[in-house]
C-alpha cells in the first residue's frame, strides 16, 4: 500500500478552512493509503522560536481536532514530529549535501519573510526548513504529499535531496515523493478574507454552537444588497461559497433565485447555512467532547502509533547510515 | 570536577603533529578535568559529504591513536559523535535560534571556503557547522574548550547562542564554555611546510619506526647549509624545531654551537633526534599493537563510555525540552 504523509503545525485549534481545505482530504486519503500525519511541532519552532510556550497545548488540541472529525488510529499513524529525533538526524545529514542556493531560491523563502515582516526570520532554521520537511517525508518512504499548490516548489526541493543523495552514495535509499494536489474548495472568513484564526474571521471545528450562530448572523454578505428589496448577487456574497460546500443543489438553486430575485433574505439564507453548520458541527463536538474526557495524557494515546513511526524511522536510519557509511 | 570538551574529525591515523598540538594537553587535561573527548564524525561530512567512505575506519584508528597516547577510559569519557543523535536534536533546535549572518560573518567560513576551492562548501551542513559545534560543547556544560587561536570565533559564537537561549526562554539550562588556549609548539612538516598528511609531510604515531628514520634522515635542513663545512643557523632549519620539542637543552647547546659552527654535520645531528623521536614513539606503537590484538570491535570497547555520554545528553535534553516548553 502506497504512503502518504502531511502534517500540520500546532499553532491552536483548527477551523473549518482546515477542515475543508486538508482534514476532508486527510479522512478519504486514510482508507486508500497508510496515511502518516504528524505534528509538526519543530517547523512550528521554525518561524515561532520566540514564543514556543503554547506548542504543548496546543499538540494537544490539534490532535483532538484530527481525532473528532475522524481521524482514526486503527487506520492511519498519527505522531508527534518533536517525540522522533530521527528526524532530527536525517535533517542533519541531509544538511550535509543540500546546496543553501537551493533553500535561499525557494520562492516561500522570501514570501513568508516579507509577509512576517514584524518577525526575525533570519534563523537558520527558517532558511532550513526544506530539509527538515525533506526529512519528514521520505523517512517513512511517503509517495504523495498532499499539499496545497503554494508547497510545490518544496516538494520539487524534496525530490532534488533525493535524487542527489542516491546520486552522490550510489544507492535507492528513498522514495521520490510526489505532491497530491487536491481541488480544495474556496471558503473565505466571516469578513471575506482568507479564513484564519489571526483575522478572528474563522469558525472553529469546537466552537460553542451558539457562538456559530451569533457569527454566522453576522457574517458579511454581497455589500451591494443593502435593503432586502435590493437584489443581491451569489457570486459576490461570502455567504454563498459556505453554501457551495455545505448545503444541496436545490437549495443553492433556491437561495440563487431568491437572492438574485429578492425574494429571500440575508437572514434566511443563513438560517439554511446555520442548520447544516450545525449538521457538520455537532457530530464533532461530540465526538470531541467523548475523547476529551477519555484522554487523560494525549502523548500516552498517541504512544502506540508513536512507537510505530519510530520504529519505521529507525529501520530507515539504519539504511541511511549504511548507505553513508557512516 | 569541571568539565572540558574536545573533538577530532576521523580523517585518518594520526601525525606528530597532533600529537604535539593537541594530544599532549588532552593528557594532561584528563588530570584535572572531567574530559570528553568526541570523534566528530558527522564534523566530517560537513566538509568531506562526498567521501564519506572511510569514516568508519578512520574512526576506529582515531580511537587507536587516542588510547595509544595515553587517553584513558578510566579518566575521561571517549564517544562517538554520530552515535549520540541527541547532538542532532540540540543542533536542530539551536538552528532555530540561531541569525544566519552570525554563520556566514563567521571568519572561518569563507577561509576555508577559499582554501578548499577544489570542494563545493556551499553545504547547509558546513555553514551549520558552528551550530552543531555548540551543541556538541554545551550539551555537557563543557566549562572548557581547548582550542587554537583560529578556532576562538567559534566559541565566540557559541557564547552567543547560549547567552540568546538563556534570554529568548528566560533559563540559566547550559553552562557559557571558554576557550582553553595551549601553548603549542611550532612543529613543521619535513619539508618544512605545515606538517599535514595530505602534503606527504607527517610522521605518524603508527609508522613503522624504519620508515621513521628514512624520513627523519631526509628530512629538510637549512637550506643554506649546503657543505658539511658551511655554518648552518638552526633558526632556519626544521629540524631544530624538532629538537626544541624532543631533545634535552643540553642537547640543543651541543647542536646549536656544532651547527654554527659547522662542527657537527647534518646527519649526527638528526641522530640525536631519531633516537628521541624513537622513545617517544616506541612505548606508544607497543601500546598500539596490544590494543590493536585486543580490541576486536571498537564500538563494543566504547560502549560504556558512550552509554555515559548519551545518558548526560539525554538528561541535558530534558532541560532544553523544558525550557523550550516543546
Amino acid at each position: 500500500m502506497d504512503k502518504v504523509l502531511s502534517g500540520m503545525r500546532p499553532t491552536g485549534r483548527l477551523h473549518i478552512g482546515h477542515y475543508y481545505g486538508a482534514l476532508k482530504n486527510w479522512i478519504e486519503l486514510q482508507d486508500k493509503y497508510q496515511c502518516f500525519y504528524f505534528v509538526a511541532d519543530w517547523h512550528a519552532l521554525t518561524t515561532n522560536y520566540e514564543n514556543p510556550e503554547d506548542i504543548i497545548e496546543n499538540r494537544k488540541q490539534l490532535v483532538l481536532d484530527w481525532l473528532s472529525v475522524g481521524l482514526d488510529p486503527e487506520k492511519c499513524t498519527m505522531f508527534v514530529q518533536s517525540h522522533n529525533i530521527y528526524h532530527a538526524e536525517l535533517s542533519l545529514l541531509l544538511s550535509m549535501i543540500t546546496p543553501v542556493p537551493w533553500l535561499e531560491r525557494c520562492p516561500t523563502y522570501k514570501e513568508i519573510r516579507n509577509e512576517q515582516s514584524n518577525k526575525d526570520l533570519s534563523n537558520l532554521g527558517f532558511l532550513s526548513y526544506p530539509v527538515i520537511q525533506t526529512a519528514d517525508i521520505i523517512m517513512y518512504s511517503a509517495k504523495y504529499v498532499p499539499v496545497g499548490e503554494d508547497q510545490l516548489p518544496h516538494i520539487e526541493i524534496s525530490r532534488e535531496i533525493v535524487r542527489r543523495f542516491h546520486n552522490m552514495y550510489s544507492c535507492e535509499v528513498f522514495e521520490e515523493p510526489k505532491g497530491l494536489l487536491t481541488e480544495v474548495p474556496k471558503l473565505p472568513g466571516l469578513d471575506g478574507r482568507k479564513m484564519s484564526k489571526s483575522y478572528g474571521n474563522a469558525i472553529l471545528l469546537s466552537e460553542d454552537l451558539s457562538e456559530v450562530e451569533t457569527k454566522l448572523k453576522r457574517m458579511k454578505t454581497d455589500t451591494n444588497r443593502q435593503r432586502l428589496s435590493d437584489p443581491g448577487d451569489p457570486a459576490l456574497c461570502p455567504v454563498f461559497d459556505y453554501h457551495k460546500v455545505l448545503s444541496t443543489e436545490q437549495e443553492r438553486a433556491e437561495i440563487t433565485e431568491g437572492c438574485t430575485k429578492a425574494s429571500m433574505g440575508c437572514m434566511d439564507c443563513k438560517k439554511i447555512l446555520i442548520k447544516h453548520m450545525f449538521a457538520l458541527l455537532e457530530p464533532i463536538q461530540e465526538r470531541r467532547n467523548k475523547l476529551e474526557s477519555e484522554i487523560d495524557n494525549i502523548d500516552d494515546f498517541l504512544k502506540p502509533m508513536q512507537e510505530k513511526a519510530n520504529l519505521e524511522a529507525a529501520s530507515m536510519m539504519e539504511k541511511v547510515r549504511k548507505a553513508l557509511k557512516i
